[in-house]
């Protein structure tokens, strides 16, 4: 049995919850939990925001923990290595997407928490493919966020193949900004955090930002107009998208990996001038989260986390319910 | 004197004006027009549609011609040689954006009919850098249109470095659309031409389409979801962006080269979702018009072109006012 944390009605507490998953797959391996990041889209999912949520529901894929067991067709992992698991736990592995190695863009992709119990649990499993060893140099305690939040913020870095020679901007240093910059001056970018934060600002400034502008003051986005090569928007609100669209140069790009409900308002004006782009990106392929972790051990790049135990989990969700976390949420097994 | 034609009011009558140009600048020339097509922006500036217009207004930036003149400075030109000129007339050559061989971007450029004269004379006067020479086995008569209607949409395919692999649909077959037909079947990809009107899809068939889809038919919108790569929407209208995002595949890009006056609204999960774009461009550098008409001449693409006299001019125009023009209208010398 495996002793998880669920969910049992849309925003309910997450109580103590056993489940048998049955036989081990052949391509799948049996992680035991050692860490566990929350993420805003475990929040979404307990509320069935999205309307994809079944109960009891296990949230939980920011999972770091060492392997238990393999299953049979298993080659590339080994019991008692250290890994990682996150927003997908399995992938088709031969429509074309996945045989160009995008599985992120998978259609038959399966989510870690949709439709299966995830990582707020004391084991957890997913196929092989989806799973990736922890590289040597980074903290197992704090690594956990790295493989939602961290992801979704680098991918873009490899997707656009951003150079290190771009100016960019971070808009929102929040659980995902906060990891943008870090990996951003790790890049050789120059790094702009957009923020309305006071505290915030000073500690993007410790992170490797380079400058800081209000991301409220629409005086100094104007005064920005034409700086910027890169923008990522990790905000899910609606904001002034042809001021900041504006504050790129020519052939510049805004990529937002926070998604506002209302469409964007894109001036086609405003993209055909300066040949500009708008584009967006879900997490990362398994190749690159092998990437991912690899630069960040190699630049000492962490996410800062808050620590609880398992057992404060649901003290730990209404903590990052309360918009005050700083800046990821991390559950550990004592 | 230059012999021209000029608008004296907004949405005047063509009338023959005489001018002075003054000396010929050191990086100058001076082109004895032989042809010029009229665009859309040409009405556009005519009607000061975008408050740019000064008048007397001498419209015409699709010219061909041979160079009667050049400049002390002027080196890679001579006279007598067959060239073309499009929208820019000039470029400041030292900012950034020109260094970097973006000469169209560059916020300095001259615009060929704005606050200076066109191409609607029996000469007009650019920028040597400006002037394109039209390579062997481009017919002078129609090769025009290429010049402003051809690199707007041929600048698209080297600035996505678009794949000959790629499934494209081009939005609007009109003065853009046939052209840029032409020139993706050139390029390998798969073209499907979208267009409501029958006599259109049968054309962009004999032109190179592999296929047809009716714009303005949501069902095949929707039954077409996930198929192209690439499409490029030449029209100014507004459409439902969300439905055309949809007809994208994973990593798929919408180009605007058509500039609806109402925003684009892009929601933000069809681009996060499977990593999709939206992005626009104006016309092409010099080193992309040049590759433009070589590539134009290797495969044979030409413009279909309805021919008028310039002492026409005003029966020319209104012509393309009409909406009737198959494809481009070219004004020639008799």
């Amino acid at each position: 049995m495996i002793k998880a944390y669920a969910a049992f009605e849309p925003g309910g507490e997450l109580k103590p919850f056993d489940y048998d998953p049955g036989p081990l797959g052949d391509q799948q391996v049996e992680i035991n939990v050692e860490h566990c990041g929350i993420c805003h889209s475990d929040l979404s999912m307990i509320d069935n925001e999205w309307g994809l949520s079944s109960y009891p529901l296990v949230p939980g894929h920011e999972v770091v923990g060492t392997i238990g067991a393999i299953g049979a067709g298993v080659t590339q992992l080994h019991v008692g290595q250290r890994v990682g698991l996150g927003w997908h736990s399995g992938y088709c592995m031969t429509c074309a997407t996945c045989m160009d190695g995008d599985h992120n863009l998978c259609a038959q992709a399966e989510s870690t928490i949709i439709g299966r119990h995830g990582g707020f649990a004391d084991k957890v499993r997913a196929q092989a493919a989806s799973v990736i060893p922890l590289p040597e140099g980074l903290d197992p305690v704090t690594a956990g966020p790295l493989f939602c939040g961290g992801i979704t913020v680098f991918n873009p870095m490899i997707q656009s193949q951003l150079s290190p020679t771009a100016r960019v901007g971070v808009i929102g240093i929040g659980g995902l900004g906060h990891l943008a910059v870090q990996f951003l001056n790790a890049w050789g970018c120059e790094v702009t955090a957009f923020t309305s934060s006071e505290t915030k600002r000073i500690e993007a400034l410790e992170l490797g930002a380079h400058h800081t502008l209000d991301s409220r003051d629409i005086a100094a986005l104007v005064a920005a107009a034409g700086r910027f090569d890169f923008l990522l928007s990790t905000v899910n609100v609606t904001l002034n998208w042809d001021a900041y669209l504006g504050t790129l140069k020519s052939r510049g790009r805004l990529h937002v990996v926070g998604a506002a409900l209302e469409p964007l308002r894109v001036p086609a004006f405003s993209l055909i001038m300066a040949q500009r782009s708008v584009s967006g990106s879900p997490v990362g392929s398994p190749a690159t989260l092998a990437k991912m972790l690899d630069f960040a051990a190699r630049h000492g790049i962490e996410p800062i986390t808050e620590d609880f135990d398992f057992s404060d989990i649901n003290e730990a969700i209404a903590h990052l319910r309360s918009g005050k976390a700083r800046y990821r949420v991390v559950l550990n097994q004592i």
